[in-house]
C-alpha cells in the first residue's frame, strides 16, 4: 500500500524496522481540549485552589500514558523517553480543559504518538474525575502541533 | 468539592468506595472519529480489500485498549469486561473514520472509561498508521453515547 | 464464520459477550515439553539440587504469565483466577522438562487460555535460562488436557 | 553452576550484567506451528478472504507479544525493539500454520526470547480464536531458527 | 511447609486455590513512614501550598500501585479492588512523612498485599521526588495495621 | 519549588529533560529488611533446604520489580536496565531478612529507583509468603547505600 509503512508489501502489518536510522534528538507537541459546561469548568479550575486538583491527577496520567505508548499503540516502537511535560489550560472560551503535550527522546523513530497518547490520557482522566456532575463532556482537537528531528524533518501544523 | 467524587471532603483524589454498590448489567457506548484528507481516507479504505487493513489493527487496538483502562485511568476502577466490540466506518462527508465502542460488564461502577479508552486507542493507533501519509489528521468528537445501569440510571446524549 | 465465535457476523474481530453466562467453577489443565540433549537435561535437573533452580524459576513465570493472559491475548476475557500451580518433571525419554499447569477460576468464560498461557511461558523461560548451553532446544506439544465447567462441558484431550 | 549463566556462583538466579557489552546490531529468526484438522484450518484460510481475519489477529499479537516479553521472561533485558514481522502460513501437510517471526534491535544482548515470545504469542492467539471449533488443537515446533550479533556470533538451526 | 500456604505438600510455589472460599467484604489498613531531615520536610509541606505537591503525586502513585499489586506480588490473587484512599501526614517529630492506604474489595482472598503495595510505592515516590535534595531518606515501619473479612478473621496490629 | 527538580518553576509535575545528558554507566544499590518473628525465620531459612524456597521467589520478584520501575514511578525515566541481582540474607540479630539489590545501567539517569523498587518488592513479596504465619511483620530500613555515575557523581550513605 503505497505510503503506509506500515503495512509489508504484501499488505501485512508489521513493526517497520528502523534498525538503520540513526539515533537522533526528536521533540513532538500535541494538543487537545475537553469541552464541558461553563459550570463544569469553574468546579474544576476552584479545585486547583486546594478542594481536588483535577489538572494535577490528569497531569501525572499523561505522563505515565506517555511511557505506556507501546503497549497500547500495537506497532509502535518502545522508545526511551527522556522528557514529557504537559500543559492543561482552562479555556473559557471554549469552554474547557486544553492540554498541551511534549515529549523528547534520543531514538530511531519520533515521539509523535507518546505525544499524542499523553494528551489522550490526560483528556481521558479529566473526563473520569468530572463525569459525575457532566456526562456529556467532549474531548476534542486532539493533533500534532510540532514534530522535530529525523529524516522526514520539521513537521508544524498550520493554524 | 461539591459533585466531584473523585476527591474527598479534604479534596485528596481517592478511589471511590464502591462496596456497597450491587452488582449489575453495565452497558456503555462512546464514539469518536479521526479527520483526515480525502485522499487519505480513500487509501486506508482501498487498503480493507486487501493491501493492509488499518481499520482491523486499530479495532484490534480498542478492544485491548479497553482492558488496559484501570492502568491508564489513575482512579477507575478495575472491572471485569464482558464484551468489547469497536465499529470503523469510513464517513466521506468528515472525511474520516469514525470509531464507535460497545462495553458491558456485570459490576459495582460503570464502563464509560473503558468505552471511551477503546475509541481512543483505536483513533491513536489509526493515527500512527496513517501517519505517514498525513501528519495533520485531527481525532475528534469522543463522547459518550450511551450509559444503562446502575444507580445513575440510563445517559443517552442529545444528538 | 460459523463457527469461529471471536467474529460477528461482518467477520469482525471482537470480545464475545459473556454477560448472560452464568458465573460457573472453571477448570483447565494444559501441557507442554521443551526437548534438549540429555546433556542440558542434567545440568537442569542437578540444578534442583542447590546450584540453580531452572524449574524454580520457569513455575515463578509461568504462574505470573497466567495472570497476564488477557493482556497478551487480544480477545481473551479478563478473569479473576482462583489457582495456578504448575509441575514441571524431568523425563529423560523425551529428553527434556514437561510442563503442566493447572488454572481454575469462578467465572463467565474458560481458563483454557490461561492454562496454556502459563505452560508457554513456563517453556519460554525454561529456553532462556538454558540457551547459553544449547541454542537449538525445542517448545513442543503444548495443548488442553482437560477443561471443566460451563456450558460446552467437560473436554478432555484423547491420549 | 557450570554455563548456565543465569545463576551466579552460588546458584542464585540474577539477571547478567550486559554493562560491558557493545551495542551490535541483532537479528534472531523463530518459528513454530499450531497443527490442527484440515477442515479447521479451511474455515481459518477462507477468513482471510474477509469473513474473519485469524491470521491478522494473530499477527498483530504476536506483534506487542514480542514487546512485553521482559515482562514476561524474569531475567530477560529490556531491549529497544527495532523490528517485528511475522509470516503466518497454511500448511496443508500439517495440517496447520506456520508461524515465523524476525525481529531487530540494536543492543547489549540478543533478541531470541523476543522472537521466541513472539512466535509464542501468535500460536496462543490462533489457538484462542479457533477453540470454539477444535480445543484438540496443538502449538508445536517452536524453536530458534537463526541468531546474529554478538559475542557468541551466528546460529543457525540445523534443518 | 508448616504454614506456608504459598507451597504445596512438596514444597513448590503455587497459587493458592481459593475456588472454594466465599466472597466477602475485605478490608485492610497498612501504615510506613519516609524519613527525611527537617529541611527537606519543610520543602515537601510548603509545596503542599501550591509550589509542587509531592503528596498529591505520590497519593496517585500509591492508588495506580494498588492496582498492580497481582503483577509486581507472583503468587498474589487478582483482585477487584472496590477502593483505595492514601493518606499522607507529616510528622515533624519523625522528621518525615507517614503514608496510610486503606483498601477494600469484597473477594475470596483479603487485601493486605494490596494496601502495603499501595504505602511502599507512595513511599518510592516521595523518595523519587525529593531525592535530588536528600539522598539518604529512609522508607521504614511499613507494616498492616488492620484487616477484617475471611475466614481467619480481624487482626489489628498492637500499638 | 528550590531543589525538588520533578516539579517545573510554577510547581507543575513533570518529567526531567535529560536528553542533555550523556549516557554513562551507572550503578546503585540499595539494601532493606523484613522483621519477623525468630520461629518465623527459621520456618523461612529452613525452607531453603528443599521445602519451598520463600527467598527465591522473592528474589526473582525483586529482579521483576526493578524491571517494572517507570511503570510504577509516575516522573521515572524508562532505562535500559543492564544488571540486577539481589542478595537475600538470614540476620538472626533482626530477627529478619535482609535485602539488598544492585542494579546496573548504562543511561542519561540513575538507578536509585530501580533498585529501590527492587528491594521493595522483594520484601512485599516476602511478607505475602509468610503472612499465613505471621501478620505483624514490618517491612523497614529501606535505603539507598551507594550510588555512582552521572553528574551528581558517587553518594555513598554514612553507616
Amino acid at each position: 500500500m503505497s505510503g503506509l509503512t506500515h503495512f509489508d508489501e504484501s499488505g501485512r502489518a508489521h513493526m517497520v524496522d528502523v534498525s538503520e536510522k540513526p539515533v537522533t534528538a526528536r521533540l513532538a507537541v500535541a494538543r487537545g481540549a475537553v469541552k464541558m459546561s461553563a459550570e463544569t469548568l469553574a468546579l474544576v479550575t476552584e479545585g486547583r485552589a486546594g478542594k481536588g486538583d483535577v489538572l494535577g491527577v490528569a497531569r501525572l496520567a499523561g505522563i505515565m500514558g506517555a511511557k505506556r505508548t507501546a503497549d497500547l499503540i500495537p506497532l509502535c516502537h518502545p522508545l526511551p523517553i527522556t522528557k514529557v511535560a504537559l500543559e492543561l489550560t482552562a479555556d473559557p472560551a471554549l469552554p474547557g480543559i486544553v492540554v498541551e503535550a511534549t515529549v523528547k527522546t534520543g531514538g530511531q523513530t519520533g515521539v509523535e504518538m507518546e505525544a499524542l497518547t499523553a494528551v489522550s490520557v490526560a483528556c481521558l482522566t479529566i473526563y473520569d474525575m468530572v463525569k459525575a456532575v457532566e456526562k456529556g463532556m467532549e474531548i476534542t482537537g486532539i493533533r500534532l502541533l510540532l514534530k522535530e528531528g529525523g529524516k522526514s524533518g520539521r513537521f508544524e501544523a498550520s493554524a
